[in-house]
């Protein structure tokens, strides 16, 4: 009964399709269309639309960002090796492909129940650490070495790295407590929790601005971010088939970075001078260049007095592909407001989450430059910093990192 | 320009109505309909429910629970008078007011610009420190002598009481956000942040039950709540005029307790064991004794045994109007989840608000009861406890707490 209720899964009221039909749409999710029990009443597009668990990419590097979510790390058991690293990436794939679809786990505790998937999406990644615990160390990526020191980090390393890393998003709060606590029971006697952070994005209907967000400085962030009709999309995100190591192929590498942002200091700064730090207009994101959002950034303009318009350390410029040599990664982050620290001001920020082929081509040389010239380093305060080897996507009846374990 | 970008209001598509119309809803918010300039993407109800700040009582007590809400206590500073406390109750008022329209403050942030109220409520509520401090301690209500202790409570004080308190609600967590940190600016000099708590709701759309949550230990919860319609509801929730004291007239009183659930512990009991330590059906909230979720619990119902079907310390016969001189509270709480323990457990539960005219007929002989034979006690932890009068809404032009603060 659980998994027929769960699945009384309706889109919008008005276009109920027949029984069990899927609706593909353009974004990759799938509204499940099914005729409801007498009287129950509809879910809305928010509740019914699923994400396939199963495909060449993980879920949740492409997905719209959700409203919840849950970033963790975990630590190999003590003991816990090749096979039981196997047996748990088993248990949480096939848990994974379930809870996305909207089915209840065996032995579940029905926090979800009611409810539809609500975009859920589960990703697994492994961290250095994962390989030494599996006697796996000849498959490490290279491109697992740990980050270079950047000046300005002030890392907490309870809250940083991890052999195991699970990704959590959904647009209800309840569905992703619900994922995440499945997850960690699956994992117990294996793996343990290391460290936990959550995070939200906007609620979709909240603003009338249809793609991009804006962060708690109130700036419109992720304008320039790679998007998937981009002809080196691709290549620039994922692991190509035969790269190295083959077995990530798919995959991805992902940055995790808890950045504390020094409101009580930013806020006392001018509305004009917040913007110079940043390039682009407050109102609109718009480059100090003019234009639009979208329009791109002339770097290269002058103002009355032939000076540069946009400044020699405005955040644009520094992280700028041009001025990186081309690097560039898709940024898919959530914001988190921990409550305030003794001294009064807020524990909030950016849970900054990247997503790249090959973290020197991507993450580091950007935040090499930012690390040295970037005016907006002044009101942040890195504390936090993961790097993880995300498998390419499981095919129907495998496990995600199967390649590795069993290659 | 921000006001008017902010208030580019529009009812879901199709239902757009003529400039600067109000639309009155059955709940008694107004979604604002005005025409989008050409172009503009139409915001959902989501974004445009707007709910009003003036009126008989404050928001955020009948409101429909949101999906974000955040808890604070503040304590005014060293020095804060009488005066000092008026001048914050105004600005308070008169900010909430705004924010609650969708409008922007002065001097704004930016982080909800672009969006619309989201169901924003703010709700403002006195602590019994509060009176002390403005040497008001003549007007003090009795009703806000210090809560009886409770055997099971493992109160932290660091968490528990504070001089004022704010609750603020929105189905958007950056709208949320924004509006706490406004708040706290607006107090910076009178009153400083003594604990902060934040909580979740189901998403609107993301379950096909229309009424009541589930709770983190997966029970629907709220069932037997008391309903606007119920002929005594006014009388149970709010102080009536003529009432003592006076200045609270059209007021009520607020418990908030952080309750932790022994989520381990919990899921480690059978569904069975679960049902009969609350009574009703977890599939549904029906009552062990039969019917749907609204059908009323037999307490008098036994088994073939003779025994009764409802068990003498479960939660509903405990807690229930019939055994408790008919006690009723309002209660409209928030899940809360912050990382995990030291062991691995959850650091989840349940934010428990819970509303009345008079905590000693509502909350206290309730709780007095549960903390004797709640069997459901064994599975949570009270861990936080506060009281506080919450005023009568402030009529256009004046203040929440204005009656006491110029009576």
């Amino acid at each position: 009964m659980t998994d027929i209720s769960r699945r009384r899964l309706l889109t919008t009221a008005g276009t109920a399709g027949a029984a069990g039909l899927a609706l593909g749409t353009a974004g990759g999710a799938v509204a499940h269309a099914a005729v409801a029990a007498p009287g129950a009443p509809a879910l809305t597009t928010l509740g019914a639309t699923a994400h396939p668990f199963h495909g060449a990419h993980q879920p949740g590097i492409t997905t719209p960002a959700q409203t919840h979510g849950h970033l963790v790390a975990l630590d190999l058991a003590p003991g816990a090796g090749r096979r039981e690293a196997a047996d748990l990436l088993r248990r949480w794939s096939t848990l994974a492909a379930r809870l996305m679809a909207g089915e209840a786990p065996p032995d579940d505790t029905d926090v979800a129940r009611d409810a539809g998937p609500a975009a859920l999406t589960v990703t697994i990644g492994l961290g250095h650490g994962f390989f030494d615990a599996t006697d796996l160390a000849a498959a490490r990526p290279a491109a697992l070495a740990p980050l270079p020191v950047f000046s300005n980090d002030a890392l907490d390393p309870a809250r940083s790295d991890g052999d195991l890393w699970l990704q959590v998003g959904a647009d209800d709060a309840l569905v992703a407590f619900h994922a995440l606590r499945a997850l960690q029971r699956a994992a117990a006697g294996t793996a343990a929790v290391r460290w936990q952070m959550t995070g939200f994005n906007r609620s979709p209907g909240a603003t009338a601005r249809p793609m991009t967000s804006r962060n708690l400085m109130g700036q419109v962030d992720g304008t320039n971010n790679p998007k998937p009709t981009d002809e080196d999309f691709d290549q620039r995100v994922f692991v190509p088939e035969g790269g190295d190591p083959g077995w990530m192929a798919g995959g991805s590498y992902v940055v995790v970075r808890r950045i504390r942002m020094l409101l009580d200091d930013w806020e006392r700064v001018s509305e004009a001078e917040q913007e110079r730090v940043i390039g682009r207009r407050k109102s609109d994101g718009a480059p100090l260049t003019g234009g639009d959002e979208t329009t791109p950034v002339d770097l290269e303009a002058t103002d009355a007095d032939g000076g540069p318009v946009i400044a020699a350390n405005a955040h644009v410029r520094v992280s700028a592909p041009e001025t990186n040599g081309g690097a560039a990664m898709l940024r898919r982050p959530f914001s988190f407001h921990d409550g305030f620290l003794d001294d009064g001001s807020p524990d909030a920020g950016l849970l900054f989450v990247c997503w790249q082929a090959d973290p020197l081509r991507g993450f580091v040389p950007v935040q090499r430059k930012l690390d040295r010239g970037d005016a907006l380093s002044a009101f942040v305060k890195h504390e936090a910093s993961a790097l993880f080897a995300v498998p390419g996507g499981a095919a129907e009846g495998e496990y995600v990192g199967q390649r590795l374990l069993e290659g």
